[in-house]
């Protein structure tokens, strides 16, 4: 059993690696040749003062590659008022840090393959996913870039979206100024601008990668031909979904989010489903990322479309093929810790 | 992180305290302070000939310890003819090995505190629930015990069963000579007999332990007062159920089995749930165990009265009430591998 870090799951996967192994994926997960299980919650109070526990886990099996994944976040949240509103805030409590696996199991002989914690394969594969609708989606010969938010998913949004097109400019806008001119310093090539008007002005693709819970993107912004995407469902709103040609979800399925809360559990405001993602009406009317790969559902026809990318909720189907991939390279290259597999295998069965 | 094995699990956990440390948990989980998901299956097609994958698993949470648990079952199973009949059979291709998991998390710091092979509790949360069943709805009087099956879980049956009320006679039923011989020999105080007839003639408590997938109780059997019990829902009928004046099931949640299979998996025939426990209309008639330890069914009221524990699946509350134990006394004697936290936590979160 191969227990992997963060650090070598960096220096094991780059985005266009990670993009060539999801899309196959999403082409069998169309055709049912690969499946999953939409995210499961227990939601229950926690010893932490004002704060809950919140066990979140999804999983999904791909026979082509012999993997089943299951990715299992273990969290205290709390909902502390940061600048008048209620922030989301995770607490690093396990020795000041967070909880989030993954394990890979073999489903050619049921074994556990492999253990790593989930957070640079997270966000690789909201990269990836955001990757792959850019590349079936936006036009061939975009060159203006527009990144609002500038955090660690802005990051990968920008490496997804420089993997598919050659963009002569990259700007990023965030409110704060110390982020979005770290963001410029770290990223070759990418100019910090003042206003988020500034940034997405005759821009050919925005891409909106932040906390917000509220939309970061308008409506009057998306003249013809843009390609938009956002990895929250919260940060575009019915109004700018109308606005464009085409729509295409991560997953319609995820929109069946089997949340299981205790009753008693306090300040649970913030972990329902909100906005048009909440609306099956408008959520099941867009196809998926998958049908667009698989050629189920048309992407862009026109140059003058607007096209967007408008949910990327995880599905447990891109831990299993990002997950193997990342074994297969770590073998390759004598990466990780080793376990013995006695430890996690058993001689009865009942 | 603690690695405890099948033989650490068996040395620290008796059935006495498995027994204790459940009740309190039932009695939570009636009253919401305690959760469960219903079991969630990935089932599909393997390299392995003739045989599918099945990906199981099942998780609960109970803060007044604590702990929330997940058990995972990674399977590959095969349907081999034997004697005629179709068989069940869980292939162990993990080097020899089968395997099934548990993983412990703390609902206070999100950490991962445990991960154990299933195999060892799982048979003690069998029994225990069996046992519970019994300690509430048996007459306190009872002297003869009638065990149908000669495998592994009987064993955890008789100790349950010899937990709760003094037996001066214990009979062995099994079709092969050879297996209840063998259980007769290694159980002081038990008979072997030589016919389920012979086994059952005057019994007070009548335990089901096998692997079938057909009734092993008949109807006639059931005398006045008589206490009787079995581990799958198969092993009776609905007409034994009507025969009992009080019925109890463990947790009826668990009809609404989540199963999710891949079109094209082979031989899938046995993994569909069968009998009364699939008709909702007499599943969801009788009431759970919880309901009858924190006092809202009533159990046996008269000595005359036929009593049933009809349905033991399992529910991954009793992963977290007895793991929460295995926990505290592991860590009390010093027992178990300690793995770095560093290795199953994170720095960043997504």
């Amino acid at each position: 059993m191969l227990v992997l870090s963060n650090e070598e799951i960096a220096r094991l996967l780059t985005m266009e690696d990670c993009m060539a192994a999801l899309e196959p994926m999403y082409r069998d997960y169309v055709d049912a040749r690969a499946m999953l299980s939409p995210r499961l919650d227990n939601i229950m109070p926690t010893a932490h003062e004002g704060g809950y526990y919140a066990f979140k886990q999804m999983c999904g099996g791909w026979p082509a590659q012999g993997v089943q994944a299951l990715r299992i976040n273990s969290d205290i949240v709390t909902h502390p008022v940061m600048g008048g509103k209620p922030r989301r805030v995770k607490q690093p409590l396990a020795g000041g840090r967070w909880v989030g696996l993954v394990l890979l199991f073999s489903t050619d002989t049921g074994q556990l393959l492999a253990m790593f914690p989930d957070g640079v394969m997270q966000r690789m594969r909201v990269g990836a996913a955001s990757g792959l609708g850019l590349k079936h989606l936006a036009r061939e010969n975009v060159s203006t870039l527009a990144l609002i938010g500038a955090g660690w998913q802005a990051g990968a949004q920008l490496m997804a979206a420089r993997a598919v097109r050659n963009f002569t400019e990259v700007r990023v806008y965030s409110p704060r100024r110390e982020s979005r001119e770290a963001f410029a310093a770290g990223n070759e090539g990418v100019r910090a601008v003042d206003s988020v008007e500034a940034c997405v002005e005759g821009a050919d693709v925005i891409l909106a990668a932040t906390s917000s819970m509220v939309p970061v993107i308008e409506p009057k912004w998306l003249r013809p031909g843009v390609h938009i995407g956002c990895i929250k469902s919260e940060e575009i709103d019915g109004e700018v979904l109308d606005r464009c040609d085409r729509v295409f979800v991560h997953d319609r399925k995820q929109r069946k989010h089997l949340s299981n809360v205790m009753p008693g559990t306090p300040n649970l405001s913030e972990e329902r489903v909100r906005g048009w993602w909440a609306e099956p009406a408008r959520s099941g009317r867009y196809p998926d990322l998958g049908e667009l790969l698989a050629e189920r559902a048309p992407g862009r026809e026109r140059a003058d479309e607007i096209t967007c990318f408008a949910n990327n909720v995880g599905i447990g189907l891109q831990f299993a093929a990002a997950g193997a991939l990342a074994l297969r390279k770590a073998r390759e290259q004598g990466v990780g810790k080793e376990l013995p597999d006695e430890w996690f295998t058993e001689d009865v069965h009942p």
